[in-house]
């Protein structure tokens, strides 16, 4: 009987393996895709794309057994030759090619220059050609960063008592009401999919009083910005007995400490491809809402036209007031207007117009919506009735506060907007994988 | 300007925090829910649940300083007083009850006795109240330990230079044809959920070379039986550079040992909850699909009625076989017809009727599918042919293998089955927090 027992070593290198071997004139097997070639004659330059980097071969008339003319640029190719060091060489060594073998071949020459440090082509090309365009190394490294920062987000709530959940997209009925839900039919029942996991991740605090997910949510709005899409992923958490919404803060600080510093650590290679300088999140200010508004309101001459919501100017204007008179690149704007928050969200007792609750802006962009929730069944049931809505079809999330649910609150995280703002980008589609809008639904 | 710093540690101790403690006496604050209480006079014991487990409080009058009838089981509370061990008490220590601060009441008695070790109430119901059911202690335990999956799956494939990705679910066209396909409108146009990130890993691979995904699928399959769900978790990952598929079953086993070992390391509390027993993983047997018929129908002495599939049955009987002949609670079955495999696998050289495929079964049920697949794009466009196809809505992903694609291949491993199958449970709707069926749309 044969067995396989977990054996995931290859013979052939990885970048960080060649530049760890110390010897020089090593014989190394290689493998990579074909990034650029540049024929010099009796001598050719063939970069290789591996996921770690890019990989210098050099081809010599006489030293190498192969005919150069042969290979192909995004062939994918086994090689093998001696590892020297070179300055002048992509992360300072080559490969003295020796044999090839080819393991692939395209059958169309690239419609766009992959291999330029700078493509040059505008976004909706980009988005179209996505299985492509993404080969170019500064792109590539945007999603680097984004799995750094969803890794930072898990691992610093493992660390903090919270569990994961997976909570489901199709439901019979939204967390915040019917608008912006994209309708389907499930076995010939209406259903739609969920715009957050809020009530599931709320019901979940009277389990494991500590919870997190990282999925996808879908919004069916019917704009299309440079900073919404009608499907992003959602960094969601929520954490029972707090004593006041500062707590959620606290551990969105402590979050964001932890993504900037396993971003530094194991991520230094793609923030220096891309020059992103980290933000520093050791402290981030605290403004309510309405000072936030007169604030900005004195400093810039701008007149306050709606005192319920921020326009996009005005987080903006926010965002460059605590940058300015503070260095900040995050602020908390709390206590938004109950008008614009959803039902579950706790009024402030002290002045029930506004709500314990809060965005995180970073870099003039909201990135986060928290807040503390209501947990008492009692106060939920005249909030519903003040707001003009009944229980219909919340009878299963109303189920847990009935059953009693420890003061509690959390707050979702927009990946791609974080990202988007890292990296100093201007469309959160540059950040999207494959993004979906009002008329993007491929790739 | 107040601002916020990242502090999270609270007044208020955690069960492993108050375990550590060595002081007997020392004045403690907690809180957790009321699980249950045990009035005997003069003496009650009150049982906390919290994130970590069990906290026995005990209130005795004259020293403590409330009326224990004010308590209720499932109000949430906060308590102080003097920690000290009782072997009798759960987790060995106890509180020995000084105030008690109500944090929050229930409204309505529990309709089910969820502090009793198995609550005794059938699926259904245990479905319909998850918002309670799931605060026993062993009905969140489950749910701990799929958390441990999901966390040692990414762990490892960090470690291996995977990349994180994260797929749109909304989408065109799906991977495998359109049977089975949730349909919803998107903007007044067709589109479907995505059974599988097949296409997207694909195309990814030319990118990153390795990537995985851990996200919701959705399969709008009309069978209702006690292993398949409408929506799932899919451990996804897709490897570039294979020399062949047993690459991806020594990745797979790899990953397999991976969970296990962190399982034992960190979720050792929950496994004894519900006394699960590891499985063996140091290796993992592997046999052709035809010969695994051959074997189990001339052991088990059982006709082969279908030569191109297996039967539950059949799969049932191969993990028997390999238990019974090697102790092995995982079996790869490899090389499946090409005849039941999507057009993308890649077909076995020596006998084209076969695929380089392979399931993996644990303990008689696959919880893996995966193999490898075609990387050449005239290869690719042939096989489409020869299955009937077209490559209409699909050109996005042939795009990736016009411009080359390195041999490659990956899996997709069901979280809630695999879950089930590790805690010896019958049903996967045991191991889904929401489950999603033909009749089940809530909560």
């Amino acid at each position: 009987m044969e067995f396989v027992t977990g054996r995931t070593e290859k013979e052939t290198k990885d970048l960080s393996q060649l530049l760890a071997e110390e010897q020089e004139g090593t014989e190394v097997k290689v493998n990579g895709a074909i990034h650029t070639i540049r024929d010099m004659g009796t001598v050719a330059f063939v970069v290789l794309r591996k996921r770690e980097g890019l990989l210098q071969c050099v081809y010599q008339e006489g030293v190498s057994k192969f005919d150069v003319n042969e290979l192909k640029e995004a062939s994918t190719v086994e090689v093998t030759g001696k590892l020297v060091k070179n300055e002048k060489a992509p992360n300072g060594i080559e490969v003295q090619m020796e044999t090839v073998t080819v393991l692939s071949e395209p059958v169309e020459p690239m419609p766009i220059p992959i291999a330029k440090w700078k493509m040059g082509v505008n976004l909706e090309t980009n988005l179209d050609l996505r299985a492509i365009s993404l080969r170019n190394v500064r792109e590539r490294a945007k999603f680097r960063i984004q799995e750094g920062i969803t890794r930072g987000f898990r691992d610093y709530l493992y660390g903090k008592g919270f569990t994961e959940i997976h909570t489901p997209k199709i439901g019979s009925k939204g967390a915040e009401g019917g608008a912006n839900m994209f309708k389907m039919e499930y076995f010939h029942r209406p259903a739609v999919l969920a715009q957050s996991p809020q009530f599931y991740k709320q019901m979940m605090v009277g389990v494991f009083d500590r919870v997190f997910e990282t999925a996808p949510v879908f919004r069916a709005e019917k704009h299309n910005t440079k900073r919404h899409l009608n499907e992003y992923t959602s960094l969601d958490f929520e954490m029972g007995y707090i004593d006041s919404f500062a707590d959620i803060m606290e551990m969105e600080t402590g979050v964001l400490q932890s993504i900037m510093a396993l971003l530094q650590k194991d991520y230094a290679k793609e923030l220096a491809i891309l020059k992103v300088d980290l933000p520093k999140v050791d402290k981030i200010p605290q403004v309510r809402f309405d000072e936030a508004k007169k604030l900005v309101s004195e400093k810039y001459n701008r007149p306050i036209r709606n005192p319920y919501d921020l326009e996009p100017e005005e987080e903006h204007l926010i965002g460059q007031y605590f940058k300015e008179e503070y260095g900040a690149d995050f602020v908390f704007v709390t206590h938004y207007p109950s008008k614009k928050r959803p039902f579950y969200a706790m009024d402030d007792p002290a002045d029930e117009t506004f709500t314990l609750s809060f965005d995180c802006l970073f870099r003039g962009l909201e990135i986060t919506t928290g807040g503390q929730r209501i947990h008492d069944y009692n106060m939920l049931m005249e909030k519903l009735e003040k707001k003009g809505m009944t229980d219909e079809g919340m009878e299963y999330y109303l189920m847990a506060f009935k059953h009693g649910m420890p003061p509690h609150g959390g707050l979702g995280i927009g990946l791609e907007r974080l990202t988007m703002q890292l990296l100093g980008e201007e469309n959160v589609r540059e950040t999207t994988l494959f993004p979906r809008d009002l008329s993007r639904l491929e790739p």
